[in-house]
């Protein structure tokens, strides 16, 4: 059986395994602070891969950025990672194959292959985290676009400057939809500027009025750009993943999503391929398209 | 050379002329008003076809709605075409292959296949008229989701229950960058109920301030909804059509999104293929996939 040496790179995380063709996770999970410096980045990288790469078929990166397959670099800086990130050559990191791919198209292709949206033509992934990630599917291919950047769910909520978004705009999806826009949500709602995520998601559980009132503003955004996905893509389904996806009444959500999309009847869904499944998509994308 | 019947059937006219197979009108433009009934609507298609049908190799239908290609016919009802319109077998009125396809997709492709987005491998269209259409062409096939239904820019803008749409939702793009949208914008901004989407065009055109803040505000909404758009496909450029489209400052448009993307730099460019785009792009549909 094919295997892959997975990785996925993130802003405060490198995480390690090897995941085999079936999308089984076969080894230990290595976990390591992401570096501070480009050099300690790939050296911490050349060091497992010298480890692990006599034993797997090919090496598949999972990153935060937009990617370039075609030359296994990231296409430009991202913000949470160091400067000079993208003059990584990861292809020279290896003496076996390596394919990359954004951590959230990875992400999207997991729950396609063996999660939430399998079996689906046209299936729209977010990830509901500290920001907001996307990764589309179209007929057996991720939405790529022209450089590799596509499926950045930047597009604008309130285009009136209200929020200051992570990506240097303003009044982004991200802004609305993410865990700190949970939080922002809740510190102008009730004037409390200490107020956390946490605070309102153990207020929910626990029915506070005032807290339910805050997830509820936070899932009514998050339905209203639904609703616009599924009017551009016109979605066998929408899977939400990440941190903050536990939370969603996905029935509500869908429910609310149908009654206003001009196109046909989606499915909202909770993903299943877990918090590796960034690993685990890069990997069986490598083994799928890059052997 | 081939040569299709092409028909562009919308809410108030319906348009018929002969197209060869590299876009080239070669009859006579046939216009009607669209008749107010399903019966007097077959009538009229059949009336043409049987006129024309033996001079050309298929017959290629342009339409509001979402449409499904493989049994020719329209998904369901859309607002300003007659109840029942989704009932019409397109098929039943002639003996030569009928080809369908959504009037937005179909000037999308005619852009794509001899306008302003040829050569592109993704490409964004939006038709600015008394409604917004769109149209996505990603490696030379049309977007068209899990029911045909895809490429609604039906996303919404200020989703606070701010503007009712004709789709019967609120808020939605179209409700800020179709011609409707613009006198929208007048009325609130200058207090005036009768002022018309001319009288703002012709203010702009005499450099009255107050008409040129309305259509400043109303070019900002524009380019706000094509970062969105810009940052979810990553295209090689977005292709403004319709009536309004020749009012839009593309130059400025295209700074101000890439200003803002975070995926790579578009191009914002005004359609080239005319008002009669959609039965032009039908028609080289059908005579390339439908033949």
């Amino acid at each position: 059986m094919k295997k892959a040496l997975a990785f996925d790179i993130g802003g405060t995380k490198i995480y390690s395994t090897i995941v085999d063709e079936t999308g089984k996770i076969v080894s230990e999970i290595d976990k390591f602070s992401t570096p501070k410096t480009l050099d300690e980045i790939k050296t911490l990288l050349k060091t497992q891969i010298a480890k692990y790469e006599n034993n797997v078929d090919i090496i598949a990166i999972a990153t935060a950025g937009a990617v370039n397959n075609e030359n296994s670099r990231v296409l430009g800086s991202t913000g949470n990672l160091v400067e000079g990130y993208y003059t990584i050559d990861f292809q020279s990191l290896s003496n076996k194959k390596v394919f990359i791919e954004n951590d959230a198209n990875a992400a999207a292709w997991a729950e396609y292959k063996i999660g939430a949206s399998k079996g689906s033509s046209v299936s729209v992934m977010l990830t509901l985290g500290t920001g907001v990630g996307g990764g589309i599917i179209i007929n057996d291919r991720l939405l790529k676009g022209k450089s590799g950047a596509a499926g950045e769910m930047h597009f604008k909520m309130y285009p009136d400057k209200r929020r200051k978004c992570t990506c240097g705009s303003w009044d982004c999806f991200e802004a609305y939809a993410s865990g700190t826009a949970l939080k922002w949500d809740a510190e102008e709602m009730l004037n409390n500027p200490n107020v956390t995520t946490y605070d309102v998601m153990d207020g929910v559980k626990n029915n506070k009025k005032e807290m339910v009132e805050v997830f509820e503003r936070w899932q009514n955004d998050l339905t209203a750009g639904i609703i616009g996905l599924a009017n551009i893509f016109d979605p066998d389904c929408v899977v939400l993943s990440g941190s903050m996806a536990q939370f969603v009444d996905a029935k509500k959500v869908e429910d609310n999503v149908n009654k206003e999309i001009v196109t046909t009847p989606t499915s909202i869904r909770i993903g299943v391929a877990g918090n590796y499944s960034g690993m685990i998509g890069v990997a069986l994308l490598a083994m799928e398209r890059g052997l």
